[in-house]
Order: C-alpha cells, then structure tokens, then sequence
C-alpha cells in the first residue's frame, strides 16, 4: 500500500548536450520523464512510499521508462502492451532570447488506450492519495474517460484525489480543455494550476489570490494551490491564503520545477504537516530541482533540509 | 537535371554508443538513414548527380534529415509539411549471439501523405534514373499509390527505374507485399532483390541464378541483381549470368551494406559501365560501407578503386 | 514474498571507456556491480522475483548503488549506514596479449559489518531460495560470521541455499579460504564452482565430473555446477552428471559471465524447470551476457529463447 | 542564380568542451567555420538562396568543411586542389577574467592560391549580391590581388557588393591593412565595420555616427553600418543614420556574431527591406547566434520573428 | 634543486558532467588534485621550480597522480608503496541553492603510512621554500608527526617554511586540530589561513586585520596572509598590513582558488617580490583558476599579466 | 644525465572516436605523438632514464605536446620558439579493406628550423645512448644537417647511435631518402629498419636475414634490427643472426608497434642485456602497443614479464 499512487504517461526525452541545436547535434541524452512519475519520484524521495502506474510499450524503450522510475526512488507498476508506441519528446534547451524548445512526438503512446479495467487500481483505492494532471485526458478520448472513472474511483475509496491542470497549448485549445477539466473538478480535492492557465482555460480573472478563492467556492475543493512563476506560490485552505516566495535558484534545468514543487508539497501535506509548511518546502523542492538536469528533483530529503535553513553555502568538504 | 533520383522515407537513427543496451543506455546517436536517401548519397559520392526527393516535418527534426543528407553530397529536395511527424528508428548493435536489433517507430510518418502532385516529379521526367524500393510501398496505402504513379510517370519519360525489393517483415506480411510487388515490376527496368526475399515475398524457387533468370523471364526487367549475403551476388543481364563475390571485411556496422551495393553499381551502371565492371565495384563499395558508422558508405572513388586493386594495404603514411 | 534474495557486497565500477588506459583516461565509465546483486538482477529479469539486501553507505554513492540495481529491474532493501565507505572496483578491459585488470578498493566498505541482527532476514526466511556466494565471507571477519548465520537461517526456514564459491585471490589465499568455504558447505543446497577453484582451493583432483561427484559425496549437496569457462559447464543432481557446451559468444564485455550463469540457472532451476534445462538456458544467458557492457546480463526472456534456438540471426527489422 | 555569393577561406574549428584549457584537453569539438561562409550560412536560412565558393584541399578536411557548409543551408561551389593545406584554427572559450583564446593556423592554406580564373566566378557575375571580408586580403598576396578583382568583376556585373573589414591583428597591422582595404573601397557598396576598426585601421576620429559619416563622405558606399559591441549598431543609408540596439542575449558562445548580424541584415537588406528594418533583423540574428554553439546562426526565420516580437518566453510547449 | 618543494596528499577527483548528480551519472571526469600539488603545479607555471613529494600505491591509479602533476608542470618524487590505498574524492559541483558537494573517501591512504626516513627529504633542505597544509597532519597520526618532521628539518636547513591553515570539517574537530596546528607554528615562516578557519579553529576574534596581527604578535611569523573569500585577502608583512582585493571573475569551477592564490603568492614572494605585488599576483592567479575546470590554475605567466593589466578583453583574435 | 635521449618532431594527433570517418566526426580525440618521443616513453617506463628534446611552438599546443611526453613518463626538455606552427597528423582508424589513413599537416613545424647550437645537445654528450629516426632529415633541409651534426656529436662523445630508417612516402621520394640516409650511415652505431624500407629505399635486395647481413657488411654496424611485420624481427649482432617471432595480439591501435618494438629492446639492450633477450622484450612490449590506443606503449615492466611468461590470463582479479 503507497501514500501516493500517480497515473499519467511517461515520455522518452531526448535532448542536444548544452545548447546545442537538436538540428546539429550528433548525439542526444537520453532520459524518460513525465508529470505523473516526476510528482511520484519527487515524493518518493522526500518520505513517501510511491507508485506510478501507466501502460507501456512491451520493447526496450518501455523499459528504459521504468528503469528511469524506478531508479531514482519511485515504485513502476505498469501493464504492458504490444499496441501503440512509446511517447517520446525531443528538448531543446536555450538561453535568452532563444525559448528552450519542446518537440512533441507522443501521437498513439501505448499509454492512449489506457483504460480502468487493465490498470492496476487497487493501488489507487489502497492509497492515501491519488495524483494525475491536466495532461492525461488532453492525450485521447479514452485517457479522457480513464482520468474521470480512476478520479471517481479514488473518490468513492476516500483517497485524497490531486489535480495539476497543466494546461498544454500544443495538445489541445482551452476550448477543448475547459469543459473536460471543470468536469473532472467534483471529484478532485487539492487542485494546483498556474495562474496563468486558470486565466487563459478556466476563464477566471484576477490575481492568483482571486483566482484561488474563487476556485475553492466554486468547486468546493479542500485546497487550492497557485503557482506564479518567479512570484511565487499560495495555496488557499480552508478560508486562509497563504503565500510563499520562490528561493533564489541559478537555473540549469527548468524543466520539471512545477512537478517538483507539487511533489514537495505532497511530500509534507500527504503527511499532515499545514499548508504554509508544505507550501514552504515545496519551494526549496523547486528551487534545487532548477539546479540539476532531467525533469525531476533527485535530491533528498538533507538538501531540502539544508535549502529551508539557508545553511548550505559554498562547497562542504 | 539529375543522373539519379530516388524518393522514400529518410528516418532518424538513434543508437546506443558500442554495444550498450538502449534500456541502459543515458545517450543515444543521432544520425539519419533510409534506404533511398542512401542511395542517393552513396550513388552521389561516386560520380552521379543525384537528388532524393521527399516530404518532411517541417521541424527541427525534418532539418537534421536534410541536413544529414547534403552534408554526405546528395541533394534533398523535400516538400515540407505540418502534417505527420518524423519516423524514427532505434538501432541496437549487437554481437553474436545477440541479434542487431531495430525498434521502428515510423508510424504516421509525413512522408507517409505524399502525393506525386505535391512532390518534384520534374526531377524524376529529368532524370536518367529513378530509383525506390519496396519499403515505400508498404508504409502507407497513399504511398503504396505514390509509388506506382512515380514508377509509371519515369517509365513514360525513359527515365530508367530501378527497385531493390528491400522486404521489411515488420512493415507487411509476404502475402501483402507480393502483389503489391508484382504490380509494379511492369514499370520497373532494373530489379534489385536478396535471394531470401525473392524466396519468402515472390515464392521463387532454386538457386540466385534459377530466381534471377526466372525473374528476368516473367517480368522482362532489362536487368536483375540478386545479392545473397556473405556468397555475393550475381546480376542476369541480356541473356548472361555474371556472379560477383564478396570482398573480404571486418564490420563494424553492418546497417546499410544493400544500399552500398545499390549506390555503387548504379554508379558504373548508369555510367555506361558493363554488368560484371558495375557488380565489381558495388561489392567493393559494400566491403567499404561494412567498415564505416551509420548507414552510408561515406567514401570516395579512390578509395573504392583501392579496394579494387587491393593495393591499401594497413596504414597508408 | 521473494522467489530468490541474495546478499553480498556490490561495489562502485569505475572503467576507461574503450580499452584506454586507467592511468591515462580522463574519464571513466560509473557503474555498480557484484556477484550477489547480478544474480538478483539477471533471474530477476528472467521471470523470478528477485531481492537483493546488503548495507550501504548513506550517500550517493550508495544510492548510486541501489538506483543501479532497481533500474534493471532486482528490487533492492538496504541497510543506510554512516559508517564504512562505499566498496569500489576500477575495472581496465584489454585484449590479447594484456590482460584485463581489475584494482579492487574495498577495504573497510559499510557491508563488511553487516550483521544478520539489522539485515532485513525475514525476506530470506520468506524466500524460496537463498543465493550468495564466497566473495561475502572474505570480505570481513564480520561478514564471515554473518554469511553462516544467513545460510543457517535460511536452511531452517526450508529456503534453497545457493552458493558459488567465487574465489577471489585478491582477497584471500586458498588456506585461508578452505576452512571457511568447508564450514558453510553443510548449510548449503545448490554448489556452483570453477573447476579451477575446486583444485585450486578446494584441494579437489580430476577432471570436472570427477570434482562435481567428489564434492555431491562428500557434502551432500542437492546439486552442484561445475563451470569450466569456455569448455562449457556440468552438473552432478541426484547421481546424474549433465554436460552442457557453451555458446559461441563474440564477447565484448566477459566480467560477470560466471554471474550471469548462475541467474539462469536458478531463473529455470527455481521454477522447477529439470537440471538439463537449466543448465542451458544458464549457457545462452551467459553468452548473452559477454555481448553486454557491465556485470549483468540485461536481456529478456525473449533473446535467451532466440538463442536457445538459435532463430536470431543479424539483424531484425 | 544565387541572391548572395560569398567567398573566402573556411577553416576546421577545433575547440575543447566546455572551458577546459586546451593544453589539457583530451577531445576537441571538430567544427568548420569562416567568416564568408557564416555569412552565406546565416542569409541562407533566413529566406536567400546563397553559395559560398572557395579553394579547398582535395581531402577528408577539405570535405568536413563543405559537408559543414552544406549541412547549414547555404550551397558550396569549390575548386578542390592538392596544394596547400587546410587552414585550421583552435578555440578556446573562457570567462572573466580568461580571455577566449584564438590560434590560428592559417598560413599557406590551399585557399591563399585562389586566383579568380579557377573560381566560379560567374556565380558572382549572375548573383544579386557578393560578399567578401577584410580577412580575405589579408592571407595572401595572392588573395589580396584575387579579392580586388573579384569585387571589379561584380561591380561590373551591376551585382551589389558588400564587404566587412573585419580586421584581425593576427594576420597583419593596422598600417599594412589600411592601403589593401582602401584600395578595395572604390568597388564596394556596403560597407560593414566594428567601429573599433575603424579608428584602429582606418584612423577615422569621432563616435560611430562620424565614422559612417566620414565613411559614406569619403567613398562614396551605398550603406554603411558601424558595430559597437553591447552598445548595438547604426547605418548610414542615403544621408540618413539610423540607430539599433542590441537585443539582451545570455552569452554561450560570442564567435561569430558578427557574421550573424551580416548575415541578418543581408537576407533583408538585400530583399528590398528598409535599412531600419534590416538593422533590428540583423540585431536579432546576432543576439540568437550567441545562445548558439559554433559560429553560425543555426536558426529559423520563426526563431527570429520570436525575439522580435518579443513574444517567445521560457519553455514552449 | 627546487625552488618550492611541496609535501601532502594527492587525491583522484571523480566528479560528474556538468551539473548532473553523482547518484544519475554514468560517466565521470577522472583528474586527480590536492592542495600541495596544486601550489607545486601553480607555482611551476609561473617561474618557479618546484617538486611535489608524497608516498603512493604502485598501481594505475598512482601513476594517475603523477602523470597528472608532471603534465602541469611540476616535479613528482614520490614513493611508491603496495601498502594502504590510492585516496579519492567525488565532486558535484552545483549551482544555488544546491551547494558544491564532496565526497571524501581518503582513509587509509598510502600517504598516511609517510615517515620522513622514506620520503626524499633532501629535496627539501636543499630547496629555498617548503610548503604543506593543514590537511596533512589531519590525515593520519604518522603524518601529524611527519609534517612537524618535515617542517622542522626545513627551518633546521634555512629553508622557508610556508603553511596553509585549509580546515577541512571532514577530517577533524577544530578542538583536535588546533593543538596540532599551533604544536606546529613555531616552525613556519609564512602562514596561510582563511579568516573564518582563524575563528573557528585558532579562537582568533575581530576582523581579517585583528587575525593577521595577532597571529604575528603571537607566532612571530615571518608573513601571514588571510582570505577573506569575496572580500579579498590582506596580508601582515615586517608590522605593515596590505590589502588586496578579488579580481572579477565568472566563476566556472571554484575548487582550488585558495591554492591557486597560494602559488601566486609564492611565484612572486619567493623571487623577492614585495608582498603587495605577490598579494596582487596571488589574486589574479585565484581569478583565472575560477574560470578553469579541475583544481589547478592551468595558466601561463602571460595570462596573469593580463589579468593585472585588465588588457585581456573578449576574444584575442 | 639520461640513460636515452632522442631527438624529432612530436606532432598533435587528431583522431575520430571509433572508427567514424573524419569527414563527418563531431569530436576529435587529441593526443600527441611522435616517433623519437614515443620511443623516450616507451623506454622511460621499462627502466631507462629518458628525455626527448626537440623545439616547439611556445603556445598551447606546444605545451599539450610537453604535458603529454611528460605525463607518460620522460623527460621532455625543449625550445620554445615563435616561429612556425605545430606539426599536426590527423589519424582514421579502420579495418579491412578500408586502410588506415594519415593525413600530415606537418610542413613549417618549429621542429624543422631546430639547429644543434639552440638545442640542448649536451644532454646528448652526456647520455648512454642518442636515438632519432629516418623521419627527421626528412623534414627540412635544416633538419638534415642537424640530424647529420647530432649523430656526429653523439659519435664524438661515445655515445651509442641508434637509428631507425622509418621511411615515410609522404614525406620523400626512395631516391631523396637513400643519399641522405646512407650518409648518416657512419654515425649509426644501431640500425632498425623494417625489411620493406630496406628493399625500397637502400635498394638491398634479398630476405630480412641477407638484408641484415648486408648492411652490417657494408657500414659496419654494431648491431643491426630488421622488422618484418606479423613475420616476426631479426637482429644481426657480431655475426649472428637473431631470429624472434611476434607474440600475438589483438590489434586496438596498430600506429606506434615500431616505436613499442624499439622502446623495448632498448630498455633492454642499453642495460647490457643479450641481443635475444632484448629482441623477445622488444616483441612483447609491440604486442602489448597493439592493444593500447594512442602511439605508446603505456606499460609496465610487469606487463611485459606477463607477457614473456605468458602468465596472464583473462581476467586478474
């Protein structure tokens, strides 16, 4: 039985040492990432008991995803499969004023075909907690049914059910994402959306502290976190707002902070501690995640320690 | 105006460096490859013009492909698309016992849309010789019509059209590709074909020779090249059997070797060369290509004349 | 429930890429290997559920160690400790006529005071089978110790007892070894030796039958597994000696072929499979292994069964 | 019939990964650049179609450096050639307070014995523009007699020529430069200069505007554009001078940005664009080359819309 | 016979690519370093002659060392041993909030067993200056004697003794290495320390200025510098007190900037240089070893004088 | 005072990884190597007191050449010049039936204006023995007399000459070698000479046994080395002919097997071992190169006893 069950894909990500042009480059890293296994690597590393579940394909590249995942401290419970192929993303990254660059190449992933019946959702139901994002039910219509059916089952089992909307512009329009996200909110109790994405797909207006209030009394969600990019975060709970600040960070990866900052922040909630606690560390999570390539925070639970005390400092030897 | 010009799908090539498993691998090669791309290339590094012609994403990874192409002295003239995406293959060299293994992920390719209306058909009516193999037919139904219409469209301009049957069991079955096969030799004036496939595809019966000169009855190609691996290959020409042994090679990349063939026989043959003279230096430039990483044979004339005249001999200083 | 734990030491391996060498390379390939934990991670790929437990540094380089071994799909359940150092290994490939050498830095490593009173032992007595093998009691006199109590444990519990007697000159000499190997011989079930080392150490005369039936007589083994390097291994099992040949490997990599046996062996043996049938499938997974960079044997059922019948053949695609 | 024909030598670029000191490196980055080859790079992709013509030798070197050319986008028309040898030149990238660090080894490149009879001068004599740099002058006797009579020849072809003076004080002084270049100056139209060189080589007084200024007075060019670094860059144009500055850019390697800011307003300029509007594409060019490793612009005509709009921001996806 | 003769511990450094964390790597940078070879290779490179003497394991890995600090530029006499290990030291460099890390793994090397009978001790009374570190008599009881040893026969031969405080909080308990440090004060001439290591381990008080000269009034040194990090250094010479602050610098890797300061220092200060220009000389040194990888300032003395003359600016080309 | 000094140029060698053709390498491994410095290695490590002098660029590839010599284990003691530019080789490893190919980029090396007065020929006066090779009088004409004048030197001050014909057709014509070569003669107290050098440029006609006998005849050699490639070497020595066979190897790297074969029967012979004796040592060590990258042979007088033991095998652990 996990503290923490998360159901999404995971990609292979392919990206040009440096800031080599993937055009040019004639060797790429390779590695495997998604939202879903990030948030379940980034708690498992920070006190939770963890599982990622998903459907894969049954060839070498599915197994360099779990291997990936399993790897840095999180449990893979995966179906495999000989239909559809392994999502994969290409990754550019740039510095100013050329953006870091994301191809998408994840069209018919075995993980599109996912449905209740073949995943194992015991995890789920046996969980003190469930997590997917917005991401899932943009990858196809089952997915999108999927989403609904493991977030009413997470329900009905009284497993806290976590929602990032992670709202992607290359996969679908906020049109298209609006009504199949608001649909899933009765049965979500702590939402996470960027500001930004509350605005542009949900449609709400004002500051993140608007936007989180109006959120919770619509919806009824036990909590609410708003994530502001270098502004910050709050999180609205039970009536109160509480913000937090970024940590300063040199940036070498950026890919994955949000998932670092959801996995921090589960690490603490999902252990009773309060929100602006949780809040807090979720912070430093994301701070160190900047600091180190790949999409997920390989740190542990010292260095958050160390971030939130300010008492590292230079080189320790 | 082109001596030749050859159209088919050109991939990405992604390998683990030596022989390291993809599952474990943490980079991978980047490269490009395709069969009708390499023969463009191998054909253009010995002494033809030559084009190859295509539909690509119009994307980071689309460039790498055309990069890759006139970087090795062919020249890409390719329709750029928004639609599809860009195949790719995984290649895992091996040793014996362990087999070479290729994952494709070509599904949905762009190139799998084109159509002749869309496409620099000119090149081809220009041109002294067409080229394409039996891959391209069985990626796609409208590839499958693409093909024919090209073959026929050459044929109608007396460009010379040459195919090599390049049978992919992880594209289509025999029963599939046989008849799609067959209706196209009436359009094609040099046929190409491993004895094996000759074999399990068309259901010819005997020797190289027998299924040469069977093939050469029924369908009336002006010429037809059988290769059989490691014991060489032989052409039927004009009535004549000429056999063609292997050079000697120790091979450190073995992906590629039918295409060197291809490329370096339509390099004498298209020149004017004799049968026997153009067999000769296809094989050297296969023992050549053995020797080379990826999948061109990226050499010049004179070293294929040195292997002709085994005259290079341990280091040349 | 395990179907097979294993203990023992797994080091850091640190090797020049290519066959430079160690004095001069400026950078060198980081990996983690040892007898016991290969053994969980190749029957664990072959269809066992496979443990690895030990102790480990709480550091990188132990959760180096642990990431390795849950990447290729062993789980591994390790004591953290503050004392001790990382075990390591710097490893210099070479061929004919130098001879690949091995620097073993594994003095004072955590593991060498491991006691069976903080190793998680209830996975032992809940296992089918117990594996490891004689490099553990060399390594400390703690560990001397603490190998026959887990040994006796397990017998108590009914868990097959396997052991390879793995001599290691570095580590000892064949008088010390002798009387230590002998005191845990009655707890063991399932013996693997070298042929060498059953002379060398084990004072044993004749040829590898000879050995294998000598030692069956005199301990009472269940089965003992004589390997004879490239003439291929055989086993005595209830009064039957069984000769099985190798097969034939182009080897790239040849440390932990011996390993590599031993976790196909037991993969088939473990589940009942007859000595014959284990004794090859061991064969073809050892010849897999030589193609593979690193200790284990990273394959699948699927390619052992390729060369089992001998269907793979260059390349697939 | 090209728009821009370039010409000049193109070198092999060695450089160390990252900031290793050369001395100490033990692989090098194998790149080929030029200033004139830059420049047909960087126009070609951003919408001319360019050739660069030159002398190479007849080698493995030689080819790197038109395989590298062409793999960008721009077209490679060369006389290849068995004397002399490749021009070569090493980098070495630093940081405050390291300068990066140049070594040429230029001398007696087979380009220093180009004469315009063996060049493919109708290239130039049929292209809308011609483009050479102070560099070209200064490698030979030869090449400075070459030079001159190649930009006669343009002019007398009505094609538009465009020359930047691009001083480098490792191939001669100011008071050897100053005559050769003025002597070029009757048969240019554009005129690029630093306005460090300015001062230094051509003795010209007074901030960037006077320089152009004094420049477009004296000699009677079409267009003048002045650099200054950081501080961005100005262009005299009909009487008028017109300011731009620099677009901010996170610096990863600052070699060849001027080539880029050439090759940016060229491909506008010479499309009938205003001068404003060439300067600020031109500035945006140059500010994404130096996110870039290598010394062109890899990038697209989107790519630098982006950073005029301003629009591209973090990670697209 | 040396100019600087320079007695400690070198250690292989094994540190990740880039930023990656040491648990992810697959590859490592193998050098070696430590703190008295690096001012014996610092101080070679500017002029002086100078010998780096130590006790080694006789295998690849010591040869490692020597090669390395041969290859910079200074003399290895050492003593080679099948005793004790070859001391080693894992890396991660890091960016904020995540500090630089270092894994020390150095017990039980062959230097600690360094008596001052086997070590070539003539080099060091026959040299003008003999330099060590507080790391020495912090590694092993043997070496706490050896150094006092060692820098008594210095001081017995007029031989300048020169002594850097380096506490390293690894090693020992500032309650343990103050006797030992103060046990060894008589004998030095110059002392190095950094002001925090004077609080935290000397029980010095007040400001950079108070520490210099209270541990002159005190010790009766000769010199005492004290670094301040980013405020620079100052040193007490003959009762004046001269300042020096940092020189600018990006810095790339900071391990190793105290030694580099060291070896300026001394290139000068032993050559009768003034101690304001050796301060000056010292810190310029320090800033370029900033912008290098590995532990030493691979520099020329034509590098530091751009560095004072600010001359050095952007690319030399 | 050295037991072996030798004089030539060493050039930078520039190598693709693997056996990826230069053409189309993204990275270069760089090394450096030359005949007279790779024999003051080879010897350095097997017992003799070595140092290659020689003049180099003062830059950072004159240092890498330094820190390479250096690093491996002689001494290299050189002029320092800004005049002329570093010799450079570019090296492409292959197999059959692709040769190995060199291209020099050796012309207007520092090396070749070297003249007796600047060099530090009293490091040869003083020596045991002074070797150079055919290669040197090849370089320049000042190098011809200089070669001529240190093997005059070496004679005068009863140093033993030792000479290797190594006959480079890039370099010169059989014809120009032979009056140059033959005019040395007098000097050369030991001559090695590969069989096919003898009979293409002393025009000596006959087996390596007659060739031996007849150069003795002719110039009164003292002891006369004649290689013959995979048939083994043989050594004329006061009458008598040597015969000695090759060991067998696993070639990695062929480049530098003359240099190894030299190195060794030195370090042999110079100790007043028996020509037999040193010819079998010799042999072992050319195994031993062939099994290493780059031109030395990287060993230990260990390694090479295992070789003439042939007691190593497989794996040492």
């Amino acid at each position: 039985m996990s503290d923490l069950v998360t159901f999404g894909e995971t990609m292979v990500r392919l990206s040009p040492p440096g800031q080599e042009r993937l055009e040019r480059a004639s060797e790429l890293e390779f590695r495997a990432a998604g939202a879903e296994s990030n948030v379940a690597v980034n708690a498992g590393r920070l006190g939770l008991d963890t599982t990622w579940i998903s459907k894969l394909p049954d060839s070498a590249l599915g197994r360099k995803v779990t291997a990936t995942v399993e790897a840095q401290g999180a449990e893979a419970d995966v179906v495999w499969s000989d239909e559809g192929r392994q999502g994969t993303y290409y990754l550019e990254q740039a510095s100013t004023p050329r953006p870091t660059n994301v191809i998408y190449d994840r069209a018919n992933a075995t993980v599109t075909t996912a449905t209740p019946e073949e995943l194992p959702t015991k995890r789920i139901t046996a969980a003190d907690a469930f997590y997917t994002s917005g991401i899932t039910p943009a990858l196809s219509d089952t997915l999108e049914e999927t989403t609904a059916d493991l977030l009413e089952l997470a329900q009905d089992a009284d497993t806290t059910t976590v929602f990032d909307v992670n709202y992607r512009s290359k996969l679908w329009e906020p049109s298209e994402a609006r009504p199949v996200l608001e649909s899933l909110f009765p049965d979500i109790d702590v939402l996470v959306t960027a500001v930004r994405d509350a605005r542009t797909v949900l449609g709400l207006n004002g500051d993140a502290e608007r936007v989180a209030r109006d959120l919770a009394a619509e919806w009824g969600f036990e909590t609410v976190v708003v994530t502001r990019g270098e502004e910050g975060a709050l999180a609205w709970h039970a009536g109160d707002v509480i913000e937090q600040p970024v940590f300063e960070a040199d940036t070498h990866d950026a890919v994955g902070t949000g998932d670092a900052f959801v996995g921090g922040f589960l690490a603490r909630y999902l252990q009773g501690e309060s929100v602006p606690v949780a809040l807090e560390y979720a912070a430093a999570v994301a701070a160190l995640k900047r600091t180190i390539p790949g999409d997920t925070a390989l740190v542990t639970p010292d260095e958050v320690e160390g971030v939130l005390d300010r008492s590292d400092d230079g080189i320790a030897r």
